[in-house]
């Protein structure tokens, strides 16, 4: 426990170099907070338009942090970073098979690979606590619960699937509180999509849930249900592609980015840069 | 002038029936005023990766309202339109030379075109009059003066290219609500992206602009500028992709959807449908 707290105090490069060199596998949930981390979907180059379509249009499951070329491996967001190496844990998908686990994906790479980093819950997850909205599952040391959906996403080229949604019961008077510190994180999936009545959503059973574990939904909780980063994985791996290459679950890949970066478009984030 | 108004009054759908018959070729500036209008980008499959990614990263001059698939010509945001005959007017680029203007762009299109809908300042500045805030070049009936800036764009893949901003001057008490007022609409360019001194963007002469008219500037106002959609077809002819077919300026797509649709992300406008 001492270790996992020396682990938080480490800065985002300092746990990717720890990472590459394979010293460390640990979920990078708590791990520094300050920073957003992204989910990873790397593609060959021959399905990136439709993925990359398939995120433009559903923007809440599939928030693009950042879209590398063809063959890159170093985010502008991290630089020095190469994301072959510098998260804890990855899946290689075969046509929509997991075929392997691993804490270095060059073997599996390929040279035309374009690299999707695609925003998490991490990031407005630390903004609830610290506005002292209670999140059940960190309180309980579990996984948030997840679900398929009846929503569909909309398509694009090849790719096509449900939402999937994140649950966190929240009490009824902060409900209102979370809804506005969340919208204010577009590039962490945003506002919620629904709140209250799982069964709209076509979720049979709350307890039950599809991914991550169940939470218990205190007296006085409401369920609030975010577009969760699930959903591109899931789609990517329905669609049968070749070879897909993604984090494994909870193993995010860490920006050099604060979170407030991007807190909203006000702060003028997406500008261009003087020459 | 009869006619004019007579067709201010006309719905999208009429208005582009009317393009499509070629009865009618004028600009659209004031038609279908509640309604979102979009500068058009049709690209060979080959390079839509490439372009897409050059919006994404290049949000302010590239509002991305709609990305149809490969060979797709009905929009959802109006369906029953054909981008190929549906606008007043084309521009056909080779190799970034401007080669045709046509009011059909059926001749020139490819079975594989990837059309780009890119939002317009029409919605915003029907916004800024709309709250008694002037728009000097409409009091002039002028066009908007832009310029070529020392910004650049986030280069992706194959395109590059200058910020290109137009500028429209604001009296000091109003540049508040026109900063807000346009903040909420990220589809039509979003907020400002410079208040005041023109040379930090590299302009000389407010008075000679590199494309539109002129605007006098009235004691008091100040030069607020907004990323143009002029760029991405700067961007795109400087790029000499060998065919790109876009609208001829001023000549803008009109959708069915309506401003309102987009105020802001609040309105969950990017959301997953039920089945």
């Amino acid at each position: 426990m001492n270790d996992l707290n020396a682990f938080v105090t480490r800065s985002p490069r300092e746990l990717r170099m720890a990472f590459r060199d394979g010293s460390l596998d640990l979920t990078t949930s708590g791990l520094a907070p300050d920073y957003v981390q992204a989910n990873l979907v790397a593609l060959p180059a021959e399905f990136a338009f439709d993925f990359l379509l398939f995120c433009q249009r559903n923007p809440r499951p599939c928030p693009l942090v950042e879209v590398l070329e063809a063959g890159d491996t170093e985010p502008k967001s991290a630089l020095g970073a190469d994301l072959r190496t510098d998260l804890p844990r990855y899946r290689v998908w075969r046509n929509g098979e997991l075929v392997e686990e691993a804490t270095d994906a060059r073997t599996a790479w390929r040279d035309d690979m374009v690299s999707f980093l695609i925003g998490c819950s991490f990031s407005f997850e630390a903004a609830l606590l610290a506005a002292n909205i209670p999140v059940r599952h960190i309180e309980c040391s579990c996984n948030v619960p997840m679900y398929r959906t009846t929503l569909r996403c909309i398509p694009a080229g090849r790719f096509s699937g449900p939402l999937v949604v994140s649950m966190r019961p929240i009490p009824g008077p902060l409900v209102a509180a979370a809804v506005q510190i969340s919208a204010q994180m577009p590039h962490a999936h945003g506002a919620p999509v629904h709140v209250g009545d799982a069964a709209a959503l076509g979720i049979r059973d709350l307890g039950d849930p599809d991914y991550g574990d169940p939470v218990p939904i205190g007296d006085g909780d409401v369920p609030v249900f975010w577009a969760c980063g699930v959903t591109p994985q899931a789609v990517v791996v329905a669609s049968r592609v070749p070879l897909a290459i993604t984090h494994s679950p909870g193993r995010m890949f860490i920006t050099d980015r604060r979170n407030d970066y991007y807190t909203s478009r006000g702060l003028q984030s997406d500008l261009p840069a003087p020459h």
